[in-house]
């Protein structure tokens, strides 16, 4: 049986009840958010995960994360994990990837439009503006090869070589296999992104390896295949309809999921950057 | 086995062998457009269909409609359908259902605002204008019930009796039960809108009873209930997932599509209500 | 020397030193907010003003209305002005004129579908969602004539007469002769809407004469005319430019002003028309 | 009297009556379309002019680019001029600048959404779509320096130094000082573009000096400085209103405008860029 997944978490769930060497997991609940981690520690555990080496953490809300005031423990979640990722000093390069003009692929583009640009602003004009030391970061979109030609992996290597930033957040919509996960999970891990995952099916690495500096990817599962849907209800004898590889499966509220989804991500990420603005502070400077 | 679907077709495809009383069907194909007749002559293939007495039009593609190319004979055959159904003379109201912000849900108000609206155009206007004799058409999106606290059928029948149109063609989007016809299929009939049906479940009856007018809706089914795909891969003792009531199948070009959609069904109502202009001249007015 | 501004305060400083019979005028500040009423209280005021008989009162800001925190006080003395101009009792239709594709005439539309609509909750749902209880609430957005074909005024007499409100708030986008106001300015009046005014030049009077129920009227103005602001530069003998009858001057942040103006003016109306929820829980509930 | 220009033709005409040495200039009129030419052949000219030496062509229409039919010869001589100035074979990276949230700046965003990339599309692919041989292609929208932190020249330096193409077409909204020149005007220069020009002063040169191979700029007049419309109102001894400087003086239908001349630069552009297609070809392909 053949399924799609972009979390390690479901990925870790369809393996066998012994468990593979070089995979550890952890698992513990913080204000109602069910935070799960698996560590992938060499290419044994690679192997059998399907997913490179690194550190897979997942936040998981009850439900959908369609309301400011359901969002704001997982905001601080996502904040604290990016925290322990990321380095402590220095530029950091954000980039929204997907296509804006897709509604389940268009979480990257609006999360990188609502991203706290800092790295123009000088020391004297931030501190006129009462805002004291901002940490310097950039925020782009690239678009998505159909549209621009360029391949995104391209386009961030020549970025990261031009501004030399100490990391490079990559954030972008993914396929879950679970229905209860759309829109409801976010995924940090520091191993950037894998050629073949995200809702787009970005055609190549994105990583430490092919951009030289370190990279944080964080995703929202924000489809299921529809013919992982069909496969997982399936018998082994059965087939998935032909037409099901066409389609995915949203929730009904897809745009609103989406214009929150991104809005959670996008302030988890500015108070990280910005520890020293207040969450009211940086809602009002993004808009 | 319960599934859901707004297509007359889909409810007869489900019916069995033996036809029921009161039900007609004819098929034909023209131009590489399937077109499936289904009409429901009395109370009895009524209750068999589950669809109000009336004339139901089904059109089908090969393939999506997200080619002004391939779209043409179906736009060719929309309109002409749609002349069979409308009186021959006498103003137009065209009402486009459903919430623009919800994207599988917007095909009705995009294409209300592709529609060409003539009756504030005076003859002496027009007739500068070079376009001579219009139809009077006008052209309103009606919002939803969650947005506006107003039920579409309230608003339809406040305007119809001030605008005393000769009839009234209502647009929206569909629920399909078969994969293949999501956005690849449009509907016409001369029922209306029975109660629940839509993307977005209308409440309230929109026909020629409830609004004193001729009422032709037209449809095409932008989605699959997840529920439905589920239950149609299950065998009769299993049970669909929970979750799969909030979720619905959609292409993943829903956004090209919704596009495409509304062009097409616009162009062909514009067609059949301004027969004089050429479809080139029909378009350059609707920007 | 010809200008044009849909503000009752401009046509007043017009106005030779001698004052006019029939105004009335009055002016204070309130947490840095001036508020200027003026009262046409007979025909000859109304001739001398070129504005029906009718109370304008005119809020405005030190700066432009682009950020969450300035407009604040203008809110909460829009909520109080609307009260004074409100009946107690009785459900509000609640109108945002304009055109949605023409950034300064997006006001009222965008205004619309962020006013929180009630009409159509129950008590029980209002209670079971702890909302207390809700005064009924109609917004809807009736587009232009040039792209529906109906005008305005024959929408808003048509859905009056069906849902009987107890008065009628429409939204409109105005034109302002000082280029200081736009953007900076409320307008709210129980005039209603005069012919030729707001940005679109709606071509008919929307009053309690032509729809039956108390209508106020709420303004802000987007642009100066091309042309006006020519004119008052000019000395007399000279005229301005004839392509400036086609042009407006805007602010260069206008798509950012009509974004926070909408939420400016449909805040101040929610909370007049919810006075028993929080600033914060309405913001929640509208998006 | 000070006014702002990005046009040569402009700063050309406010030159005093003795021609300066090192200007060329020539005119002629095509179906309609006048073409200027101003070439400014060394820093006598150049300084004289206020611009970087090259050669600028204007290309005027008698009436807004409002509607496809009339920009039809523009689009043709779009083609023919670009051609002119385009090295013959190799990549050509397309930059749309500007703000897309921003209406009177969005046309460089709106403009690169419709080029047709081509640069991914492998010759075996394009022979079987029927596309024969396909110049290379990239097209972006860097978006601009207040949301992404990062200078569009550096962005555009950066990605030239990775994709090495022929040359960079960059697409800007501009500002002029004539309103009969708002949105009936291109300006194609093989100059690039001057620090301070385009509706949102770009601060940085982006030219063959700075990104190292040829850089033609395509720009479409957009706005009249509010400060300049005023300066050229009034007489030596008066100023401009203070609040002239953050206006801007648009046509009344800028959201149209900004739509057509996007498509009408966007179509050229292609046309030139692939001259085996039809340009009914390439109206589906950006679609």
């Amino acid at each position: 049986m053949i399924f799609r997944t972009d979390l390690a978490l479901e990925q870790r769930e369809a393996l066998s009840g012994t468990e593979a060497h070089g995979i550890l997991t952890g698992e513990r609940t913080v204000n109602g958010v069910r935070i799960s981690t698996v560590t992938v520690r060499n290419q044994t555990g690679a192997a059998a995960l399907k997913k490179p080496i690194g550190k897979y953490v997942t936040l998981e809300l009850p439900s959908m994360m369609t309301s400011a005031k359901a969002a704001e423990p997982l905001q601080a979640l996502l904040c604290e994990t990016l925290l322990s990722m990321l380095p402590k000093t220095g530029c950091i390069l954000v980039a929204g990837l997907g296509n804006v003009q897709i509604t389940p692929d268009a979480l990257g583009p609006k999360c990188a439009a609502l991203i706290f640009a800092t790295r123009h602003i000088s020391g004297e004009l931030s501190a006129s503006l009462g805002l004291g030391t901002l940490r310097p970061v950039a925020a782009i979109a690239p678009g998505v090869l159909g549209q621009t030609g360029v391949e995104t992996a391209e386009l961030l290597c020549a970025l990261t070589a031009r501004l030399s930033p100490a990391a490079l957040i990559v954030i972008d919509a993914l396929a879950a296999r679970r229905l209860e996960r759309v829109g409801t999970t976010v995924q940090l891990t520091d191993s950037g992104i894998a050629p073949g995952s995200g809702v787009g099916n970005r055609r190549f690495e994105i990583s430490r390896r092919t951009v030289g500096v370190p990279v944080i990817a964080v995703g929202v599962p924000t489809v299921v295949d529809a013919a992982t849907m069909a496969g997982d209800l399936l018998t082994e004898n059965e087939t998935a309809p032909e037409n099901a590889r066409r389609m995915m499966v949203t929730p009904k509220e897809i745009d609103l999921l989406i214009e929150h989804a991104a809005q959670t991500v996008a302030m988890g990420i500015n108070r990280a950057l910005q520890p020293t603005l207040s969450a009211e502070d940086l809602l009002l400077l993004i808009k």
